[in-house]
């Protein structure tokens, strides 16, 4: 990896600087580091060795360490593409979907080692917190809404997450039983019909609640 | 305060030593120091000189720094007393029940910040998770299932836990809106219904998950 580490960007002019090679190198080792560091041990100057690139080359192609961890999840969860077809589908079966992503993206790794770790810091860390709050309003919950297209979107979006978060919470990192080891079927059965309540079904709120 | 350090226990042969007044003195400085310090950096010398007593009384009366908060949280949430009513009033309105209960223990300072600090040290510290895993199966799910009685009884207190401890992270942790500002009203119409569902509904799982 030293012998890499020298290797100057390869475009220092264009608006999409260095090769798609070179920033999925970078986005690869974001990653692993914020998989096996979490996000307080993860620095640019880290992803960038990893990388075997220079850190000023990760600052022009991402911005902060903030940024990476973004492109990181963007790439890893494509909720641009992935949320309008779940929105989409057979409108019967919409918790269905929505349950069979959230657990197809926990699944791999290392996204489940990143989410880990961004759930970790965002319990302990404001800055962690405001984090994985902007960007799951904006990049989830937000294009969740805008396909629900209801007035109490926002809240039914936040209704659906606080289940997600809750299951991740118990299954992954608390580790209760028999939650942590119940078979993806079960995971189904018991949440696709909350999580399809949430975004679908009257709700009886006695109030507007934002 | 540094006048109260030297006060001796009041009793060293009793099976219960201490006045009850000393014994609530602890536990109150015991809420007040995870509250405020969190868990990692609550230690039984600070209860101790918080509460104005000997260490080694904190010792004698609870044990370690995580009996002190077992100890502070059944004094806070009473499940023994609070669950088996809970559990027993009219059944159509189990789920808004156990809601309300949860709502009004978040609602109640510092437990409420007792519980984000054991929630977040949860989230970052094998240990904690694990006095956490321990503390809610035995004394609040392990009493919910044992009212349920049924056979899914303990995979249906851990969707209860699911749903709620992903209620806590979002409204009070991580503070997505527009959960974070919803009123109780609000909660109870959307949450009791599913916790009413994982408590009591078929639940039409495809197998045993135990």
């Amino acid at each position: 990896m030293t012998s890499r580490r020298s290797t100057p960007p390869r475009e220092r002019t264009g608006r999409r600087p260095g090769s798609s090679t070179t920033r999925a190198d970078i986005v690869n080792a974001a990653r692993v580091s914020f998989a096996e560091l979490g996000y307080d041990r993860t620095s640019v100057r880290g992803i960038a060795a990893k990388a075997g690139v220079d850190p000023a080359l990760v600052h022009r192609f991402f911005g902060s360490k903030d940024d990476v961890l973004v492109a990181a999840l963007t790439i890893a969860l494509t909720p641009d593409e992935r949320i309008p077809q779940l929105m989409k589908g057979e409108p019967a079966e919409l918790g269905e979907r929505v349950v069979r992503y959230f657990l197809s993206v926990w699944d791999r790794s290392p996204t489940r080692e990143v989410l880990i770790a961004l759930l970790r810091s965002a319990a302990t860390n404001e800055h962690a917190a405001s984090l994985l709050r902007e960007f799951f309003s904006h990049e989830v919950l937000g294009r969740i809404a805008a396909e629900l297209g209801q007035e109490d979107a926002q809240l039914r979006a936040t209704l659906v997450s606080s289940q997600l978060v809750g299951l991740a919470m118990v299954r992954y990192i608390v580790r209760i039983e028999p939650l942590a080891s119940a078979s993806p079927e079960t995971l189904l059965a018991a949440f696709a019909p909350t999580v399809h309540r949430y975004l679908t079904a009257p709700l009886d709120l006695p109030e507007a609640s934002c």
